[in-house]
């Protein structure tokens, strides 16, 4: 299929937009930093909001932060959900979600205009979406708008999330105006999300799109180290139980199970750390340290499973510091829906695109729902380098204007029922 | 010297006052939480200036904060200064600096009142002192304010140490009311300090009072990781920079530091942490750690020098991250005055109490004046358990009513000129 639009017009529009975004919380070393509810994440969910506004979106916003651009065509048919996430890490790079919020705008624009032009009949309302807290950054846990929206996470709980000053999302969110209280669009036939890649797979096989097939597994994790507050001079090592010594000592145990795997086959981090009371003079009586595994094999991370409980055993018996373990997330493979991977492979080749598949180490909101039985499909972008959660992340504009046209497509396509066929797949 | 006063009264008023700011910022454990310049901290320091206004003492706060209770009966004589300080670690003991300032307030009224009585004519003036910033913990460096008072640390430098909020302690000092501009007693004939042991040398000896004779030698130093911001799902490990993962490597290397000197020679700690940008999915990209090592032998410290560079160089080869050194203390063994130790056991004898000779792993503030060539005199009270910098820290009545008992008589020896003879012991 021959497509007209999206025109020039719109690909310079989609890039104007995402400068206009990239200026909001810039950060001196060129990328952005524009966590949950802060002043600058709601400045830049305003943009987007009064973007779809003026081309007769109506903007919803829901109990849980999600910000929707609804498109009601036909009352009462399901919708097809588009987007991704406007919250970013601390010093992030200006990519990372917002890219696919811009692309889903245009593409939902672009839509629209096209039905209402006569040149379409779709079977499905559209929204554009912007999902709340994704990053997992200010608070936790990640995807926490889209788990609310799909039943994964209870409402109450993901709005008692605190940061780690003790801020709740739901008075974090009161105070920018983005509580809302909106029916959130319902029900969702399809979710899709364009998603900078994070990898170099793309940019290794010289192609601009990537069909997501499936997620890794992932174990993330808490630990409390229980130490004894003392004096770090006055009183005797042997006698010392100290928090963050063992737990220095579990960050090197953990990095070092990566050694024990093939290449490639398991990635660890401890990235997140609270010592108290984190004085020079005090060993340090608690600290929560959080951890993750991820990999392609679930064996690899049951093995993970067995050997962190061993390693917490011998650093407790060795530091006589008491360690708890809190899991807070076991996130099992998430295959993308057949028909989605094959809607995205279609949309590139119909703009004359390639794509090779591949998997997505990290999460992202559309394999929440796609957990909870909502058909996502999930299209990877080129990441300079592949880097990712860094000021440097970069995508082309190019890479992004191929992105409008190839989601432009398959938001066509999902609004014409190609996900639909959920019984049949079993 | 057979001595009348201090009275049953003014021993039970050390307790009572003692118990007074027990009360204030008091912890759910038992403790207490009042941090240099907070509002407890600051209660505490009205207290103690209205009780010694009350008896007479010119209350004086200099422009570090230092606060003394001013007892001039000699113009232009030089000053016994008498004191500890009020500021306390995060969730602390009771104990730790305010026995110090209480027990010498006390001391300070009861010769005072001896001196107005015509028992005593005493040779100096007396200021009772509350020193700025012993702990270390919410500014740095440790013994702040009595480092500026004697030249060891310019005025400018400690006005400007910043918390871990970047507020400025010359600002906390202004919020609170305690950035002064009064002038300090002047000059130092001799400085006395009382504090708890926070060790259990008396408990063992079941002595009440101990004299230190010096202090061990101190290094402390910062060390500043740089690694690189990524992905903790997307980035591959062998690419990473983690600079958590090189701290831990050097908090766990350091610890073992110990294993390899004879038991009770060397103790050490990194027990303050800053990791950027700390958030659960982005391998950490810069983390700051301060640590110290102490011990009674210099050539011990000599040789924690060099093993912690070929530390730093091996784990940089081994993790990518770079590793900056910033030394900021290096104290010296200080040995306290031979007269102010004799006048601590003269005094205790004179009351009936026995002494045992022991050195000081902690800093006091008193040994920063002694650095500087004020004969200073440090007396320790038994803590039990030897438990410190914890809020189970425990000094008993009895023993601090000794301490008074001991203070004071050491007090009437200093102002009579017992440690004055400097140039004679070279």
């Amino acid at each position: 299929m021959q497509v007209s639009s999206p025109t020039a017009g719109d690909l310079e529009e989609a890039i104007r937009l995402h400068r206009e975004l990239d200026a909001i919380g810039a950060t001196a070393g060129g990328g952005i930093d524009r966590q949950e509810a802060t002043e600058d994440h709601t400045r830049s969910r305003t943009v987007i909001a009064e973007w779809l506004s003026a081309r007769g979106f109506e903007v919803r916003v829901d109990a849980i932060g999600n910000m929707f651009g609804v498109w009601e065509h036909t009352p009462g048919a399901p919708y097809v959900l588009v987007g991704s996430h406007l919250d970013s890490q601390p010093c992030a790079g200006r990519f990372d979600g917002i890219s696919g919020v811009v692309c889903a705008a245009v593409a939902g624009a672009v839509v629209r205009r096209e039905v209402e032009a006569g040149h379409l009949t779709p079977r499905h309302n559209v929204a554009v979406v912007s999902w709340c807290n994704e990053e997992g950054a200010r608070f936790q846990p990640a995807l926490l708008g889209s788990s609310v929206y799909c039943g994964l996470l209870p409402l109450e709980e993901g709005l008692a999330a605190r940061d780690r000053f003790g801020v709740r999302l739901a008075d974090a969110l009161e105070s920018v105006g983005f509580r809302g209280t909106d029916e959130p669009p319902r029900p969702a036939a399809a979710v899709l999300e364009l998603h900078a890649e994070q990898g170099v797979a793309l940019e290794q096989a010289g192609v601009a799109v990537g069909v997501v097939t499936h997620c890794w597994s992932t174990l993330k994790w808490r630990l409390i180290f229980h130490g004894e507050q003392a004096h770090t001079g006055g009183w005797p090592m042997r006698s010392r139980k100290d928090a963050l010594l063992a737990a220095a000592m579990f960050i090197v145990a953990h990095r070092a199970l990566c050694e024990d795997f093939p290449e490639g086959t398991l990635r660890t981090a401890a990235a997140w750390i609270d010592v108290q009371p984190n004085s020079p003079n005090v060993v340090p009586s608690q600290v929560t340290l959080q951890c993750d595994a991820r990999s392609d094999d679930e064996t690899v991370l049951a093995a993970v499973r067995d050997r962190v409980r061993l390693t917490i055993a011998e650093i407790a018996e060795k530091t006589g510091v008491e360690i708890q373990v809190e899991r807070f997330s076991d996130r099992q493979r998430i295959p993308l829906n057949d028909q989605g991977q094959q809607v995205i492979r279609d949309a590139a080749s119909a703009v004359g695109e390639q794509t090779i598949d591949l998997p997505t180490v990290a999460g992202h909101d559309c394999l929440a729902l796609q957990q909870h039985g909502v058909p996502a499909a999930l299209m990877f972008l080129p990441s300079t380098g592949g880097i990712a959660h860094n000021e440097r992340e970069h995508t082309s504009d190019a890479d992004l204007q191929t992105g409008v046209l190839v989601l432009t497509e398959a938001l066509r396509r999902a609004a014409g029922g190609a996900l639909d066929q959920r019984d049949v797949q079993g």
